[in-house]
């Protein structure tokens, strides 16, 4: 498997990372786990889109936001470990989408999160997940996501 | 400790579980933690009930509906366990409810599902927790839980 | 380093923990990390604020209410490690704020938590973290936080 090469024949780019704004790093190890931070919309840490999935982003537009937050975590997670192929396996993906009271569909807007993780790890690719809704996001993005993936040594 | 027994003497049953509609797993094992993914009240992957508590559902509908989502945390941790006594203690559980901005018991409706993994384990049963609200659930769900089991090897 | 001595230096006080209301328990250790439950800004299990960031309760407000929760997850944890000093790195911390619909200063709120961790443990004070709204708390809280720490054998 080769993670970067998939990225560049779906014609993807990993997002440059900036240092963290706040007291937080992007990623924690501990054992064969690795622990990412909420992750958002950002490209070099600006927030592309902004929103209320539902009122003033569709369900496509929250999907595509949150197929970007996904680009994040592996950004941060090729940060973490240098390469890719080291990520054995998701064990939990968190989603949660700024959206209206009434809005229902939020594993359908996640799912652009793990249709990216599953195009490039397969079935390793496909883990646990909550997917739900949140009144409010920092600086008003429509998506956050965090991670835990198992690594190989 | 035979805890489908304790299922049976209680009355209860096990929701039979479909496959996964989304991009997920129902279970991942890392170890000897199973992580669980976000479960809803429902049967058969149908959905039971539907709302907003402190709106439209009372704390009591609350509550039974925070038991029949642990009854689907147990449902899939049996089809990745084979059986329910190599769960050795519950670690963490995360219990969302959907509910009107100025509800304020959210620890009494997750009892619901805290009370049935007490009765089945004992002391074992009883991790750590978060209990709060979210604006927003799947399809309109009142309740969604995740769970952090430590199972025997 | 001496944990409980930076507090007293700090002028800071460890609030005094009171058993568990619910059925869970405020920590859980599972080989080298800790979980901790949702701690909300209480003394001795009274809550000290309640309100809305954003409308009834300032930023600063809930900065406060921040740290505040991260005292009583320090408070639990002695409990579970009888020194603070065994506590090796902070993994993951969670923090819902109770706010409206378009705040958007989430980190800022948080940093009144991770600004504490820091000055107590340094670099490996500050772990990766997802800071978010929530539309409500338990009893009106303004915080929610829960961690995840690796503590020494």
């Amino acid at each position: 498997m080769k993670v970067e090469q998939k990225l560049k024949e779906m014609s993807l780019e990993l997002p440059p990372v900036a240092d963290p704004a706040g007291l937080y790093v992007y990623t924690r190890r501990v054992g064969n786990l690795v622990y990412v931070s909420g992750q958002t919309p950002d490209i070099n840490s600006v927030l592309q889109v902004k929103g209320v999935v539902g009122e003033t982003l569709t369900l496509e537009e929250g999907k595509a936001a949150a197929k970007l937050s996904a680009l994040n975590v592996l950004s941060v997670l090729k940060r973490e470990l240098g390469d890719l192929d080291r990520v054995k396996q998701f064990v939990h993906l968190t989603g949660f989408v700024r959206c209206t009271q009434d809005f229902e569909e939020h594993p359908q807007v996640i799912n652009g999160a793990s249709e990216l993780f599953r195009d490039l790890y397969g079935a390793a690719g496909v883990g646990t997940r909550i997917a739900l809704g949140a009144n409010a996001l920092p600086e008003g993005a429509p998506i956050e996501l965090t991670a835990i993936v198992e690594v190989t040594d």
